[in-house]
């Protein structure tokens, strides 16, 4: 995952902020699907919207960091906000449920990596 | 493009927006492959990551809306401001070219759009 | 949705079937949400999937042809295919649901659109 | 990246793939940056679309395989052809660039692994 297009943005918190936010993006779309599977609370139309929501708004900051875009910092907040709401939701929806606990910490994880990174002066 | 599911937002005005999200995420995309044919500054970095960001949000923002997520108003920010920042961008650098014209129309169409979606009491 | 870059691509068969592309991710997107809603069947994995891949597919070949890139005919070969099978499905589920029949038609319109542009030589 | 939705596709070979794929987009993604900071033919329409198709299909491919969608045989086929193009072309282009070298290997790796998923009987 190569970055050193000079853009100033390639450091390491960064490369770590792009990793966070694609290890979410993939563990929010496979938690989706497990949650159809579990049905009840979890297929509900707001907590599928909730994790897909998520991996989207997660693989769009990735992009925007991957390019150098000035736009990061927005995208970050943003992506931060879903990153709290679907950690919240996993967890209450959850249950205990083993693969819900994993992908709230990936949110949190990928949430604190993002608030760093969208309140960076640009 | 139909949109029912009961949420209280599948009204006109979002209708109409989810449609400037999608037709200005189609002209970034190809206004960015027209740019790069021209060279010099319309294949910038900065030009092309305008018009690349530009697509991106305004996808996600469609696809935020057509889920009728409770997202929608902070996607529909951030993608107004990032069709107002191509919007100009394309008119400073365009000098004319027609393509690009359309395309700054299109942005300021779906900033309009957008900016009204993000003001909603949510 | 303007396209003139100058790749022999840009004619009014392929900007139809971007229009298709586009408008099949969007109504196949809408009418998972929609499917969730209704539950059973509708919410199974297999036809959320379904859903979810012809939206993904669609986006991703709409992207291809705005850009005039040279995988235009197999992504659009794969599309074709991951209509076909939506339309089956909206069909077979739907039970007369209203949405589900748009969905399947646009499904079709899409399918039909694609495999005239993966049949063509490349 | 969690994944045991009981499809009978959570393997550690889908899961490698998988890997690959995002590892592949994010390379892909912004060595189109760097390619376009370097300009001349690594700017060209060509060589970026090769960059941005293979980002793409790597990212609709590994969606694919996340939600465990019996279309990701197919997804996966397009996808190893997406990456042979774009390691050719980064070869070509490249010129000892060492991002490029770096990217050439990033789709090696994911056609090698693509083509794997591509060839199970599904």
């Amino acid at each position: 995952m190569a970055h050193d297009h000079s853009h100033g943005m390639s450091n390491a918190e960064m490369q770590q902020c792009i990793r966070e936010c694609l290890d979410c993006y993939a563990t929010c779309t496979a938690t989706a699907v497990h949650c159809l599977t579990l049905g009840g609370q979890h297929a509900s139309v707001e907590h599928q919207n909730i994790l897909v929501d998520c991996a989207k708004i997660c693989h769009t900051s990735a992009d925007v960091m991957l390019r150098g875009s000035y736009m990061y910092a927005q995208a970050c907040k943003v992506c931060a906000e879903a990153c709290r709401t679907c950690a919240r939701a996993c967890e209450t929806v959850g249950g205990g449920d083993a693969m819900m606990q994993q992908c709230a910490e990936a949110c949190r994880r990928c949430a604190e990596s993002c608030e760093r990174m969208g309140s960076r002066v640009v």
